[in-house]
Order: C-alpha cells, then sequence, then structure tokens
C-alpha cells in the first residue's frame, strides 16, 4: 500500500492568472502538509444540469492555461475528456485524465483514453454497481494500459441525493487498481437547487475521512479560496483555508489504516 | 389528448434484410391493430455493459438501412443519436431522433438533435427526478425546436435494478410535452447477467398495461421476431407473436384512460 | 379473476357520529358506482411521526364504534391491530383485519391475526422486497388461514419518498393470493412535514389507475369528507366528491384487464 | 469527546452456559485491547425472515441468564425490548435496554422503555432519515430520560440491500446524543438466502473503520465463537478471533479521529 495522495483543484478554470495562483497556493499547502497532489480544473463543464450554467473556456485555452501551470507551478495535472477526439490533445498536455461518471459506459470514449497511455481516473457512474466497473475496467485494459484508477463518487438514492457506498472501495480495490474517493461530488445534491446542483460541503471532512479509513489509494477534492463565489459547484467546494488542518489529519488516519 | 403510437422495433439492426423484414411485418401487425408506430432500430450499441457485446453495422450502413426501410416498407423510422456530430446526418433520413438515457446531461448532444427541426424523444437518464427533465427540456427549446417528447426508462434502485415511478409520466406531462413509456429498457436489471445486462421480459404486459393506463403519448418497446436469438438486449425484448393480443388490449386501455 | 373491490375510509375514526355519518355516504357512493367496499377507519395511531400527532379513541370506544357501523350502515368493516393481544377482540367484532407495514415481520403478530380465522390484509413494509412476502405469508398460512391479501403501499426510496414498484403486484400475485394496493399511502411523504409526513393527494387517480390496470385485486384508499381539516393523514386521502368519477373509471378499467 | 465503547455478543443466546462462556471470553478480549463494550444478547428473535427461524430462549429465561452474566462475567449487559410491557422487567435485570429498527415508530414501545430510566439504544429504521431520528428521540426525552442513544443499521437500498449513509452519523449527532454504529446487520442482506438474511461479514472491517473514523460514540457489533454455528445472523457476525486485531486498530483510529 502506498501513501494517500490527492487529486485537488478548483472545478473549473476560471482564467489563466486564476488557474496558476491556485496552483501555487495549492503547492504550498500540499507540501506543508507532506502529502502529493495532482492539480485537477476543467476547460468544459459539458454535462452540467441547465443552460445557463457556466461552461468553462474551452479545450484550447484550456490545455494551454495546464501547460503553464504544469511549466511554471511545477505540479502534476489532471482533467476531464468528454469525447474520444478530445483524448489524444488532451494527453499531449495534461499527467492524467480522467473521465465523467455519466460517461463510464460510453466505450470509444473508455477506450480512447485508455489508448493515450496515460494514467487515467474512471469515475464510476451513479447509476453503477461497484462490481460493474470491472467491465468499463476491462474496455480500458484491452488497451494495454494498465494505469487505470476507478473513482466512485456517490450512488443514486432516490431522487435528488446520493451515498455514498464505502463497501464499493473494498470492492472496487478487488481488481488491484487503485480507488480514488471523488468525496466533494459525493456530496452533491443533483439538481437540488432548481436550475443547477446544491451541495453539501460540510460533510466532506466526515466522508474523507470515512473513505480514508476505509482505505482508498486517493481523495478527489474539489477546493477553492472562496467557494461561494466560484461559477459552478461552490455548494460542495471546501475553501482552502480548511485544508491544512484536514491534511494533517488525513495523512494520519492513512498511514494508520494502511498500517504505514 | 391524442391516441397511444407506438415507437418499437427490434433492438439492433442485424443486417439489411433483418430490418427490412422486420419492418414489414410490424407495419402489418401495427395496422392490423389499428395503431400507428414509427420503426426504431440502432445501428450503434455505443454504451454496452462490456467490450465483448454487440456494436452494430455502424452509423453509414445504418442510415442507408433505414432509408430503404422507410421507403420500402412505407413506415415512419426513429434511431438513436450519440454524439453532436451524427445529428445531423442521422436528421437527413429519419423521422424521429433519440438520445441515449445516459446522455441525457450532454449539452451539445441535446442541443444539436434539438437543432436538426425533427422530432426528438430524450430519454431520461437513471439517475435523474423527473422534474429535472424540465432543465434538459430547456436546453432543446432554446433551439427553437417544440417537437421534443420526453421518455421514461426506470429509475436507479439500489444496485443492478431499475424501478418504474408512475408518479413520473404526470411529472413530466407538465411540461406540456407528450411523454413516452419506454417499457423495456425499464425492464432491464444493470450489469445482471455479469457481462451484459439481465431483463424481466415478462414483466412488460403488466408495465405496458399500467403505463398507459396512467396515461402516456407513446410506449417505446423493443420487440423481435425472436429475442432469445437476438445479438443484444433479448432478455427484455417480446417477440412479435405476443403483439397483436397486447397492441388490442392497450388501445382499449388508452381510450378509456384517455376518455377518446 | 373477480372484479376489483375497494378498502375505503377515513384514516381515523373521529368520533361515533363521524364514523356511522362517513359510512353512510361511502356506502351510497359506492352503491351508485356499482363497486362493493369494505369501511376502514383506525382506532390507534400506534406509530405516528412524532408524539405530538393525533393518536385515536382507543380500541375499546373504537371497536364499539366499528360494531355500530356494522350494524347501523350495513357495510362490511376493517381495521389495524397493533399487537398480538388485539387479535381477538377486534376479530370478534370486524369482519377483515389489517396490519401495519412496519410490523410485518413481527412473527407473533402475523400469527395472531391469522389464528382469528377471519380474512386479513397484510401491509408489505416499505423496506421489504416482494417476494420476500411468501415468508410473511407462510407465517399466517401456518395457522391455518387461507384468506389472506398482500397489499402493496410503497417501497423506500432515498430518504422521505416511497416508489410504487408495479412488478411488485404480479410478484405477489405469483403466490396465488389476493393482492390489494394501498394507493393514498404509497403518496406519503415520511418525514415529510418535519414532525408528520407530507402527501402528494394529486396523484392517487394516477398511480390508482395504474395499478388497476397491472390487475390488482383490491384498491385501499383512504378517503375523507375534507382532508385538510383530517387530524391525520390528510395530505394524502382524496375527498368524497372526488370518488363518483373515479370508482367509474376505475370500475371500466378493472373489467378491461380482467376481460371481465 | 469520550473514546469509542463497544455493545458486542452473540445474537442471540443459544443457552446459559454459552451465554456465561463468551462473556467471560469477551470481557478478556475488550480488556486486553483497553476498550469498554457491554454484553449484548437477545432472548427472542421476534421479526425473523420466515417462521422457520430460530426464535430464542425467552424473555424470562433470558433475563435470568442476563443477570448471571452480569453477576460471574462482571460485565454490564444490553438487550433488545419488543412490546411496551417487557421494559419494565428487562430494565429490572439490564444495565441498557434497545429496541429493534423495524420498531422505531411505536409510540409506546419508545415511550416505555424511555420511562424505565434506565439508557437506551435507539435503533434506526432502515426506512427513516437520519433526521427522522429527533422526532423518535422526542418521544423518549419526554419521559424525562436524557440517556438515549440513537443507533444507525443501514438503510433501505432497493431490494435485499442495505447502505451505511456516513453522514447521517453527523446529522444524528446534531441532536447531542451518541450515536452508535451497528455495524454487523449494516452488512446483512434482507432476504438473501430465500427463507433467511444473508450477509457480509467480509466488509465488517472496512465499515467500522470508515464509521470509528466519522466519529462515532460507540460500536454495535455481534461476534460469535464459530459464527457459521450460529442458529441466527452467522453470515454477519465476525468470530472472536478477529477481534483482538481489529480492536486494536480501531481504538488507534478513534483516538486520531476524536483527538483523545
Amino acid at each position: 500500500s502506498l501513501p494517500l495522495v490527492f487529486i485537488a483543484g478548483p472545478c473549473a478554470m476560471e482564467g489563466r492568472d486564476f488557474a496558476l495562483r491556485t496552483a501555487l497556493e495549492l503547492r504550498e499547502i500540499f507540501e506543508a502538509a507532506g502529502v502529493d497532489f495532482i492539480y485537477k480544473s476543467s476547460f468544459d463543464k459539458a454535462n452540467r444540469t441547465s443552460s445557463g450554467s457556466f461552461r468553462g473556456v474551452g479545450m484550447d485555452e484550456g490545455l494551454d492555461i495546464l501547460a503553464e501551470v504544469r511549466e511554471k507551478a511545477g505540479v502534476p495535472v489532471i482533467t476531464d475528456v468528454h469525447s474520444p477526439e478530445q483524448a489524444a490533445p488532451v494527453a499531449a498536455v495534461v499527467d492524467m485524465l480522467q473521465t465523467p461518471a455519466f460517461l463510464c459506459r460510453q466505450t470509444d470514449l473508455i477506450r480512447a483514453v485508455a489508448a493515450t497511455g496515460k494514467p487515467v481516473n474512471i469515475k464510476k457512474g451513479q447509476f453503477l454497481a461497484p462490481w460493474d466497473m470491472k467491465n468499463v475496467l476491462s474496455k480500458a485494459l484491452e488497451e494495454g494500459n494498465e494505469q487505470i484508477a476507478l473513482c466512485e463518487r456517490g450512488a443514486s438514492f432516490g431522487y435528488g441525493n446520493l451515498v455514498v457506498d464505502m463497501r464499493s472501495f473494498a470492492i472496487m480495490a478487488e481488481t488491484g487498481q487503485p480507488v480514488v474517493f471523488d468525496v466533494t461530488h459525493s456530496v452533491q445534491l443533483p439538481g437540488g437547487l432548481g436550475s443547477s446542483s446544491g451541495g453539501q460541503r460540510h460533510f466532506v471532512p466526515t466522508l474523507a475521512r470515512a473513505g480514508v479509513a476505509a482505505g482508498v489509494a486517493a481523495l478527489f477534492m474539489e477546493v477553492h479560496p472562496d467557494p461561494d463565489k466560484a461559477p459552478c459547484d461552490g455548494p460542495n467546494m471546501i475553501p482552502f483555508s480548511e485544508l491544512p488542518k484536514l491534511l494533517r489529519l488525513l495523512k494520519e488516519m492513512d498511514a494508520l489504516a494502511k498500517g504505514l
């Protein structure tokens, strides 16, 4: 077992300066806590609740920003891919690719990201049982890429609510692949605000502690300097200011859970 | 209220002869029952459970077949669209487009199909509340297309199971758009056969009667001359031989429910 | 298949005059519609959401009232039993006994009501799969009583919501026993009003039509002359004034579904 | 915050010698681990899946055994109460009472156990939202008893499955009362074995670690010297032999989570 790593960053790139600034701040915070992290940010919010929602800077601008973040802030980066065509250009820039939960059953997308040879974080659909991820994983492995992580982000639980089934970490770990826990999307309330999703940021520390104690390989957390002003996912992101204390606790808990 | 119409056909085009033959047989069956139908068949199964599953004949061949079916069998046709790029070429051939449930939140896809100006059947995701479809609908209406139907195909209910909430028909009908009930996909057991989805064909008549009595505008049913030999969705398709009796009952029930 | 019968009445006995008056009014309404019904009313609301909720007139007074209703209004009566000790005294008065959904797994209660020899309506718990009712049924049959009906009243669907799975009617009917659909409790929103359950009365006609089309043997509906003034279950009861039209439609739909 | 305590013992009293022997063994195991525990065992399994299931030794014999266990093994004891009448006799013997999940909405039972003045562990129904427990709690507090613990044991998640929502610990803790996590019943598969419930014993360590990290006050675990030979709940109980290592880890994790 390896120590816990983080995938963290603001939901969306709100501009070049914003991305660079937040990457540098997060690098400092994570270095001080002594834990590794990959900077995550999206260039397109392709599946927002309603058409009035924020979409993002687009792929070309986004990849340019991520390349600069990578070089100037000296951090590895990860971003979402929404169609097979985006896989190659994104892989040319980032250290790791990610696929959206709603798209986990789209065979061509899974194959395309795996075929890049870069590590991939595949999010489990809200509609999928944890054991069904072995079929999704097979589609990726068949491309000859073994660097595939499987990610829990909550399962549909009635309408407008998600539940994290901690058994899913153990079930997905049986594949032998690293399991990621996307804790901030797990506290979303889908459609909860009428034309956008609500969120329950205050449950993030509880769920993060539980997931780390259960033994996940990585935690995915969307974080923001000022979540209430974020153009998307504000209700479930946590502020930078809460990170130092939380990271310290999670690092200790991880060491205990894994016997490190 | 208009009389019940059907969207019916084999899950996938299994070849040119198969498509034409089934369209002609179905035309005869539906004409004898005195109910209208649109012939449905897919050219690509883009989100199958596992990579070993049947994919289909592809878009070019599929559209060519559908054009021939349309002309020679004299029936209107509908098929699935999986990416924004497919919308225009598909619309050039078919009478109605359909979007997959997993993709109901992909903004660009919804906009692209709506922008064709052709009628569209938008399936509700297994992870979505019925009231959330108003946001999906808005994305389509903003393209100036008002011929948008909303389709129930079951909601996630624990792992490996779907439940049809009959309240959803009433909730989605409040938008003023026609509501379609995809009854055969509603009896799928996702992932139920390990590397493909299982199904409960024997519940189709019960659910179909219930949905029609609840007042849906259209029933979507995948049907096949010999479901147990079908390359996909066999466990939930119903055989042609059961249609005449079922259609007669559903037609009477619809007239009663709608006071026609 | 026998024609649809109804179990109907106000949630609780609000007093002797109220019970007698509502029984007489309902008798008139149901006779005019040409359908049989059993008058239902509770003497104790033993499992209300909060302690401030209405409890009822108690067993002694309640049975006395039911005996009078039975005699003076000339209608058969049914009421709930909450403990094994209540089974015999209740059975001495009523035509049919009923057990609450939360208590469907309490072995002694099921046995006690069955041992009375009177017909029993056993409600399926919100936490139970329809196929699990065969075990509950066995407990009753072992007492030598074959007049046992099984009743659907919604299944837990996330928090604060119930969903009616129409497949459950077919599954429970496989036992050979009559299946009852408690349509008004199925539209409850448990805990939805903070210290009492909310309800969605407006969905009752949709669900009732669907359930009758699916082929249930009986419909259970709580009805009230003025639901908004009822001491309990007001949000999900339907007013007497809506019954004539609804009963007429349901009777026709039942005849069609059952080929009567 | 106080250190984690345990409620542990075999599901049912399998006889006087068995109870005494297991209590002594558990006392040794828990003392060696340096954690407090209350010995739990049931005298009646009043709500088993089917009538062929094991029922238990009965209340009189059971209380006699528990009194002997308490005196000879020198451990505090807890047991279930199934009707209001049982509350006083049980309270005369045990240190803490417990109410079954299915019965959490039975007002008279909650009041009766609270009225004994002894500490009570109230299990949350599988059909209840965590915030609904405040209404249940109020019924108990109104009897003047403040020693009330609230217990999570999984929520209905589709058919035949339960899910533990870790948010529920935080939500129920807002009442100010201690929160108990019944981890072994949470891995039950209700009705999973046809005429009895199945279980997933292998998930207990994962869920226990997660719950302790989330900050629960107490863990409830059914344990057995040889679970596969137990007359009830075998599939979800864990063997004594696994306790020492698990307790050591959970104790450390609790200290970390609570900053002790």
